[in-house]
């Protein structure tokens, strides 16, 4: 029954409802493969963040992007 | 001063703001009634996770909707 | 399927045992009165806090409670 | 390497995108001084909460907005 | 550079150091796989529950374990 | 009145009582400043993560800071 909760940016229309139903499948899978967690009850939630207000090193990623271009 | 977080799926139009209000007020009462915590500094947060976003049994809930439909 | 986080301070030996049976089980009840929400899969994480990691109005609660003592 | 939060009211036009870069420029700073904490691997998220979503002392701030105006 | 927060309950020596590494690195393999994002900043936090703070259908943990013994 | 949540390891004896007053007074301030929010109702928690518990670029920070030493 672990519960995990991705956060992540959400940037050129990613991530997509693939990848999303992916990262699910995968972090579900790979609770009940090393801790022998009960997959039925095992809870994913995955929080899109705007890249404004996701901040690294002290900037947003917008202003992190931009540097980089 | 307890801090509350409830994460919920957003479907067919609920939670409503009525619904919402619900949550905020009955669980600030149990927080008092329980615990005796002072209900003017009680913090409830409720954040509404699309299906697509929301994964239970290494599915996302979208995806449990529509097999069991 | 809701998530509930509650994050209360660890103050002379409370929440008790009983109190976070309470706590589980009163949240989960009044998510499936106003939400109708699923009660098996709904997941409840009590977080205990020590007072000196507890910030209200700018101060700790262990120095709240010193001065109102 | 730290983790921050930010959880705030989204409320008549703020926070803005200069306000967020103030909140993780600032928020990383503190870290860095007061603990000597690596700038570079901060991570700051800030969630901008719908006042209908944030209770305080059992009320939606909606409703504590009206009741005050 | 997501975030990634597990939270599972501690139980019988487990989760392990061995595990803990395992988990780290399976989900920040995971999500460079899926989303190709930068593993350099990707950061994860385990969080372990005491069983009598995780609530799972309305009872603990602790309260389970002891009802399917 | 908006919610904080620091999340930092605990490493070598930090961080402090004194660091963390700081850090909570620090937070506070920073809101208040940039967002004009009432100083009362802010709330602060900060989580001391274990070096096992934390991950990042793949590995535990314990594992990190053997390799750097």
């Amino acid at each position: 029954m672990p519960f995990v909760n991705i956060r992540i940016t959400k940037e050129n229309g990613e991530p997509t409802t693939k990848q999303k139903e992916e990262l699910i499948a995968g972090v579900t899978e790979l609770l009940a493969r090393v801790l022998n967690k009960n997959k039925a009850s095992t809870v994913v939630i995955i929080d899109e963040i705007d890249t404004d207000n996701y901040g690294l090193g002290g900037k947003s990623i917008t202003k992190v992007r931009k540097e980089n271009s």
